[in-house]
């Protein structure tokens, strides 16, 4: 089983087979210096929610500098065959990814950034063989990160400010999915994950209380929180629901007060099955009352967002929140639907030439041009609208956007003010050009950005539509490229 | 970013903090000689199914195998603190660690065995610190396979025969999600991946077609279509939705004529957007009546089991599947709640003790002993029922079996035959004592057990329950201790 994080060296094997049989049709076609354009982006915000946390870019990095293909690779590649046993590439392309490495440019939406539905959260340019090359796993890794830190600022919303502990790694799609998911639960408003890999990993804090079984290899639950609670004075939480929620309490006061005696102090006790309101209330009063109001009540049990909420209308007595399954895998919506899509082409020594794919499905129809996103924000800080223009092209006069979903649906964006652009440049070259923040600081752009959203943005339920839109000018060209592709001559 | 499955090394690390700071305790109190015994099972079929298939097995053993802490690990844990600061972890108990080895026995159920609620997929006994520091990461591991292995084997069923391709890498939850995803995607009965990276680790067939932006960087469709072929004459699968899907039907006709012209053929044509079952059936005319009946229909978008079951039903001229997102993260359950329950304790020379925890929440019981699980069959080798009994302890006179879920349905295997365990020997005194079968031949496994249900198990809405019984005199045990836990005497 590989030891996920430790070694952090990429490998180009991360990717569906299409990205090399294209690009050895690239090759063989002799037209691997042609450039593309391709913007990454999502077409809903998962959750049903108003909003997204984009995660993932520092991943995404290391991928792109370690991106290429080792001798072993390339000899693998080379037993595939085709119908009748023929190699399925050739030898001349093995070698050609042998050499193989990433010289394009990446703009990206750094972490930690709240983003929407149909705006670029990274641009790739660069040979369209490397541009495709870099597709799956590009998708793989920002899709799940921003997924999980989309759904753990949602958690940390419901729980007012508790801190909110990631549980997950039990019940995690595999080593690497947990591992992923502890770094963007951690940026999009965790405190702290179970995971010590995560922790070694990251950098993020770890935590933890003990299990049932502890309880159960001794004789006497008392005895077992005494044995805990000696071994580590200083970080005792005793889960008290093995036998009896309310005498596991009884007995974690009991501990609470040897620890006294030996000049530390009971830190909380945990509550994982049952009415967590009732116990919880009760569980507070009973501490209250032995004179343990500093001690803290977790609960844990599939508990998520909406869960959260529930309990603290219920005016459930908990102070820190233990989430796993249904934050780790994003339970509600387990893949945010990503894409990757190609927008321009660009022959050697040619123009920028934008491109749409129109498919049966419109929500599936493409932007066409290298597009740039600009955000407006009032006087408070607060954000007003995104606005998605083509840098190839002047915007029209009229500075008005379109709703990418309803192009009837305009505004203004003349009047907004505290523009910004979301976009900024991570690789030139090939060459990385921008400088991965530590995750804590990642963390706190995260919450600092929900924070300005207004609140409508926000709730679970039938969230306001933030709005986004494209630049007049750019929708009027996708909308004549749209009519050509699909041979209609403009009205 | 790591290479999943490159390195293939264990590591201690991928844990919960908590099973550190228990085994901590257990070392502080001196009991690291206490002998426990754990089980790994499920408490419901994932998908509301009859039925699930085990997977995950050869990662667990290669996961114990390698299990162990290095000194950066220790290094590491050196720095965790508790409240004030003070060192969470002694150096003595670090060093402990860096010795740190499984010693324990493993039985398990092989990998591709339809297995069924409540019974145990695995059973680990040894020095009880040593049984809980595996527990993280063996549900980590056999939580995710064993429900991706059930998704598949439901989609296959749903296919009815037709080839099953694993598209789902850019949707996985992290590169190892999809790694782990496409081994038991394939475990469970798909044909193949589009990962390369997993073909390469596991030696699963990999496959493909290409993507919209093939057709986007050249002039036309056609264009794309014949550059594509020549490069890959023995292996031309055209995605035909770019634009308009049924001239994309006839763009590849053209493409197939050249191909015959090259002296091969073309292999078939892709439909990843609208109506697939009207279409299917248009691009299957348009084909035939060309003289290209063999060319085959793929179709993707989103497909599971259910729109698979419904397309077959609407008549769709499918040949072959691609199912990505909805395979590869469970997508409507995207969690196993596979627990890992203490059963047993035993002291230095003393004898098996059982143990239940009792629990606020009647399914969160657990059932004590040393647990096994025997299979029934009928004379033409369908599954009739499986006994859970406990290895300590004679079988009670009756032989009678009694639902777990409802003390009062039971039935008598008396009559049962062709007893078969399903719990066989992985490890003992920590030498793995098992070969693992090739990754083939699980998954031929995995079809024959599937074939060896009754086909009321099997279908998705409603399945009827296969019998799975606790062995009268275990009940009867567990009934006993519960209620002594609870502090009621027997009446």
């Amino acid at each position: 089983m590989a030891r996920p994080g430790a070694a952090d060296r990429a490998s180009g094997m991360l990717t569906d087979l299409y990205q090399l049989t294209m690009a050895f049709a690239y090759w063989k076609a002799g037209i691997t210096s042609t450039e593309a354009c391709f913007h990454l982006y999502f077409r809903e915000n998962p959750f049903r929610g108003g909003f997204s946390v984009a995660c993932g870019l520092a991943q995404a990095i290391e991928y792109i500098e370690n991106l290429g293909f080792t001798d072993d690779d390339t000899s693998y590649l080379a037993t595939l065959t085709g119908r009748g046993g023929t190699p399925l590439l050739s030898a001349g392309f093995l070698e050609w990814l042998r050499a193989f490495r990433f010289t394009g440019d990446v703009l990206a939406v750094p972490e930690g950034t709240v983003v929407f539905p149909n705006e670029p959260v990274l641009r790739v340019t660069g040979p369209v063989a490397e541009c495709q090359m870099v597709e799956t796993a590009l998708l793989n890794i920002v899709n799940f990160q921003t997924l999980v830190a989309t759904k753990a600022a949602r958690v940390r919303l419901a729980a007012q400010g508790d801190p909110v502990i990631e549980f997950g790694l039990r019940r995690a799609q595999g080593p690497n999915g947990a591992l992923s998911a502890s770094r963007a639960a951690y940026v999009g408003g965790c405190a702290a994950t179970s995971d010590v890999l995560a922790g070694q990993t990251y950098g993020i804090p770890v935590g933890g209380t003990h299990a049932h079984s502890l309880v159960m290899v001794y004789d006497s639950e008392l005895e077992a929180f005494l044995a805990y609670a000696e071994a580590m004075p200083n970080n005792a939480v005793l889960l008290v629901d093995t036998y009896d929620t309310l005498e596991g309490v009884a007995n974690a006061i009991r501990a609470g007060q040897h620890l006294r005696e030996l000049g530390s102090d009971l830190i909380g006790v945990r509550i994982d099955s049952g009415d967590l309101a009732w116990l919880s209330v009760h569980a507070r009063e009973m501490l209250d009352s032995a004179g343990f109001p500093d001690v803290k009540v977790y609960a844990s049990n599939e508990l998520d967002e909406y869960t959260i909420e529930s309990l603290k209308e219920q005016g459930a007595a908990i102070d820190v929140w233990g989430v796993g399954t249904k934050m780790v895998t994003a339970y509600d919506q387990p893949a945010l639907g990503g894409v990757y899509k190609l927008s321009a082409v660009r022959e050697p020594g040619g123009e920028w030439e934008p491109r749409v794919k129109v498919s049966e499905q419109t929500a599936k129809i493409t932007t066409p041009g290298l597009l740039r996103v600009r955000r407006y924000s009032d006087a408070g800080g607060r954000f007003t609208g995104d606005m998605i223009y083509d840098e190839l092209a002047e915007p029209a006069e009229q500075c008005v956007m379109v709703d990418p979903a309803d192009a009837t649906r305009r505004s203004s964006y003349c009047g907004m003010a505290g523009a910004e652009e979301l976009l900024v440049p991570v690789f030139a070259n090939g060459e990385r050009v921008y400088d991965v923040p530590p995750i804590a600081e990642s963390r706190e752009r995260a919450i600092a950005q929900v924070g300005r959203l207004d609140p409508s943005h926000v709730r679970f339920l039938n969230p306001h539509v933030y709005k986004v839109g494209v630049e007049l000018g750019l929708h009027e060209r996708k909308t004549a490229l749209i009519l050509a592709a699909r041979g209609i001559a403009e009205g």
